[in-house]
C-alpha cells in the first residue's frame, strides 16, 4: 500500500462557505480531501440578488471551485451530484455509480426554497437560490417592463408593472428595494407608453414586521427606507394561493387578491435533502426545516466521524435558538471541523463549537441599510458603507472584488446597472423570451 | 391630425451595428423611429468568443437597446419579432398581431449559422452568434474537462480532451486559439487525473488556408501562432459528417474520423430569413448565401424606401466582389441611410454608398494577432495591442469597456479568465448540467 492511500480520506460534499473553508483550513493536513458539488462554482450567495436585478454578472460572484482550491495539492474537485451516503460503511454514492470512501465526512450541502407544502407555486413565484433562478427573475422583471411598454390595455399594464415579493427577511427587502430604485432611478426614462415610476412594488411578510432577525426600531427604519423607494410593506399577510397573474392574501382576516405577473419568492428555506438521508428518515434528528441538529462538536450523534454545518445543521448553541443560515455560520464551522480533524489525527481533544456573532446587516438600496453590530444599531449611509465594505471584503478572489466594486460605484454615481439583459431564453435557434 | 403623427415614419428592424447606428444618425431628424428587435440587448458579437470561453460575462459586451438610444427622443424601442413584411402597403407584421406602418424601412436583421444543408448538425456543433450559444459552449468546453477529471476510460478521456472547431475564419482562430491558451495556461495545473496540455485541438478549414480573407503571408503566421498554442491546423478538410462524439473529415482524398465530444461550429452564416420575405421569394435579387442585392443607395431594387444593411446585405461595391459581414460595414451603412433618408426630406441627393475601408483583424490569443490596414500588414504583438484597442473603443458604453479592459488585464497578467462558470443548465430545481 502506498503512502497516499493510507491518508486520513476526508469527503467534504458541497462548494459552499462551509464546505470550502473546511477545505482550505485542511491544505496543510496530513489528508486526503475529495469535495464533491454538482455545480463546478462556489456561488457568493449574499449578493445573487443583484444578479437578480441586472446590477452584476453571475461570474461577479461565483468563481470555479477548482481555481479557489487550486493551492489545495491534497484536494480532488469533483462536479457531481451525490445521491446516497451510507454512514455505516461509510461511503458517498454519486451519480453514474461513482463511490467514494471516507474516515471523515463534512456534509455542506446547503438548502432550497420552501414553499410550505405549496410546491405549484414554485412556477409562479421562483425563489433565488443558484444562478439560473437569478437570470430567470432577471428575465421576467426586465420582460415585464418591456411587455408593458408594447401592451395596449391598462389592466394588463397594471398587472405587469405590479411585483410582489413574499418574505421580509433580508432577501426579500433587497430585492423589493432595488426593485423600487430600478422604477425610480435606472428606467425612470426609457420606456414611451408607460411611467416606470407608477409601478407597484409590494412585500409581503408573514410576521407582524420586516427583518423579524433585527431589531424592532431597525425594522421600522427599513420599511420607511422601502416607503421612500416606492415599496407598499404589507406584514402580517399571510400567502393562500398564487397562480399565473395574482397572489392572494389574508391581511387582518381580509381576504385580498393582487392581480400581478411577477411574484418572487424569498419567505422560506428547507434543508437539502442529504439531511433526512443521513439520519436515515428518523425525523428526531431533524428539525421543522429538515435541518440535521447536531452535537456540540457539529457532528451527527452518534457519529463522530460525520460532520453537518452551514444552512443544513440546526446547532443550537447555548441560546436555545438555532443559528441562522449565513455565511458567518457557514464559515466558522467549516474551519471548525477542520480544526476538529487535525486535532484528532494527533490525538487532542477540542472545545465544543461556539459561534462568535459579528453582528447583522441587510440591505435596502443605495446609501440605505440597517445593521446590528452587537448591542450597535446602525442605518442609513453609515450602514451601507459597512455592509459594502464587509461584502466586498468576503468575495472570493482579487479580481472579482475590484469589478464588482467598480460596477457599484459606476452604478451609485449614474443610477445605472450595467447587466440589465435578458438571458437564459430557452430555445436556441429562435431566441426569443416566449413567456 | 396631430404634427406627431404627420412625421415621417422609419421603421428599423435589428439594433445590431447597422439598426442602432442608423437610429443614432437620426437622432435629430424630424422622424418618427420605431426599432424592432426581438431581444431586449445590442450584443458586441467580435467578443462573443470571449463569453464561450469564460473570460468575459454577457453583460461586458452586451446592453439594453433602450438603454444606448436613451437619448433619442424621437425613437421606440419594442422588443417583438418581425414576422411578415408587406413593401406594397408599407407594413411590418409582427408577433401578437402588432403591426407597424413605415414610410422608410431599414432591415437589419443579420445573419444566422448555415451548416450547409446539414441542419443536423447543429445539435452537436453549436454556432456562435447569440449569448445563449455562447453559454452553451462555455458549459460544453467546461464541462468536458469536469468529465474527464472523472473518467476512468482512457478511451474516453481522449475524446472528451478532443476539441474541433470548424471553420478558419477569424471567429474559429479565435476560439481555437482560446482553447489553447485555457488547456496550455489558465487550467494547466487544476486536475488530478490528466495534465489539460495533452488536450487535442483541431481547427479545420475547406480552403487551403485559415483567414482566407487576409494576405497569406498573415494567414502562415496565423497557423503559426495557433501550433504554438498546440492547435492542429488541418487546412483544405471537408466536413463530411458529425454526430455526438465523432466528426468525419475529407483531407486529400482520404477520410478521417476524429473523435470528439465537443465540436464547434465557426464555418458559414446565412443571412437572415427576413431577406426571402422582402425579395417576395424573388431568388435572383438573393445571393447563394441568402443576402439581398442592394442597389447603389442600398435599397431593395425598385423600392427607394425599403434599405437592407449588414450582414443581410450584398453590396458589390467597385470591386465586384460583396463587402463582407463585418461591423464596420454595418455600421457605415446604417450612417449613410440615415443620412440619405435625411437628404430626402428635403428633396437632396446623396452620392452611393462607398465603405471605406479601415482594415482588418483577427486575434489568436495573448500578445498574438494578425492585421492588415490598407496595404500594411502587421502581426504578433503590435497587431495584438491594434486589436485590444479597436475592440475596446467599438465597445458600447463607457463602463462596458473599462470593465473588459479590467478583466482583460488581469486575465494578460495573471493567465486567469473570470468567468469559468457552467451555467446555463435547463432544469431549475435540479441544476445539475445532464449531458
Amino acid at each position: 500500500m502506498t503512502e497516499q492511500t493510507e491518508l486520513h480520506r476526508v469527503v467534504i460534499i458541497g462548494g459552499g462557505f462551509g464546505g470550502l473553508n473546511a477545505a482550505k483550513a485542511l491544505r496543510k493536513a496530513p489528508v486526503r480531501i475529495t469535495l464533491i458539488d454538482k455545480r463546478n462554482l462556489h456561488l457568493f450567495q449574499p449578493l445573487l440578488y443583484q444578479v437578480a436585478t441586472g446590477g452584476l454578472s453571475p461570474a461577479d460572484i461565483a468563481s470555479p471551485i477548482r481555481a479557489i482550491l487550486r493551492k489545495n495539492k491534497n484536494t480532488r474537485t469533483i462536479m457531481a451530484e451525490v445521491k446516497d451516503i451510507d454512514i455505516e460503511s461509510q461511503k458517498v454514492f454519486m451519480d453514474d455509480d461513482r463511490v467514494a470512501d471516507y474516515d471523515s465526512l463534512i456534509v455542506a450541502a446547503g438548502s432550497r426554497h420552501h414553499y410550505f407544502g405549496h410546491d405549484d407555486w414554485s412556477r409562479y413565484a421562483p425563489g433565488l437560490k443558484t444562478i439560473e433562478e437569478a437570470l430567470d427573475i432577471r428575465r421576467r422583471i426586465l420582460s415585464a417592463f418591456e411587455k408593458a411598454e408594447l401592451s395596449e390595455d391598462d389592466t394588463a399594464r397594471r398587472q405587469l408593472l405590479t411585483f410582489v415579493i413574499v418574505g421580509g427577511g433580508p432577501t426579500g427587502v433587497e430585492l423589493a428595494g432595488t426593485v423600487g430604485e430600478i422604477t425610480r432611478y435606472t428606467i425612470s426614462r426609457e420606456y414611451s407608453s408607460f411611467d416606470p415610476k407608477t409601478a407597484r412594488i409590494i412585500l409581503v411578510e408573514g410576521q407582524t414586521r420586516i427583518l423579524p432577525a433585527f431589531d424592532q426600531k431597525l425594522s421600522a427604519k427599513a420599511a420607511i427606507s422601502l416607503e421612500e423607494l416606492g415599496v407598499e410593506v404589507l406584514s402580517g399577510s399571510t400567502v393562500t394561493s398564487i397562480d399565473r397573474n395574482s397572489i392572494t392574501l389574508v391581511v387582518n382576516d381580509k381576504t385580498d387578491r393582487i392581480k400581478s405577473d411577477t411574484v418572487l419568492w424569498a419567505a422560506g428555506v428547507k434543508a437539502s435533502s442529504l439531511g433526512r438521508i443521513i439520519v436515515k428518515n428518523d425525523l428526531s434528528l431533524l428539525d421543522s426545516s429538515d435541518r440535521v441538529i447536531v452535537d456540540s462538536s457539529l457532528a451527527l450523534p452518534g457519529y463522530a466521524n460525520v460532520f453537518v454545518i452551514g444552512d443544513l445543521a440546526n446547532y443550537s448553541h447555548q441560546t436555545g435558538e438555532p443559528l441562522p443560515g449565513l455565511a458567518p455560520v457557514a464559515i466558522q464551522q467549516g474551519k471548525y471541523v477542520a480544526k476538529l480533524i487535525k486535532a484528532k489525527l494527533t490525538n487532542k481533544t477540542v472545545r465544543a463549537f461556539r459561534y462568535v456573532d459579528k453582528g447583522n446587516l441587510a440591505t435596502i438600496g443605495r446609501s440605505r441599510a440597517v445593521g446590528q453590530i452587537g448591542n450597535l444599531k446602525v442605518s442609513g449611509l453609515f450602514a451601507w458603507l459597512v455592509w459594502l465594505f464587509v461584502h466586498l471584503m468576503y468575495l472570493v478572489g482579487f479580481e472579482n472584488r475590484l469589478l464588482v466594486f467598480i460596477q457599484w460605484a459606476w452604478n451609485y454615481f449614474t443610477w445605472n446597472r450595467s447587466a440589465r439583459i435578458i438571458t437564459n431564453v430557452t430555445t436556441i435557434p429562435d431566441d426569443r423570451p416566449k413567456n
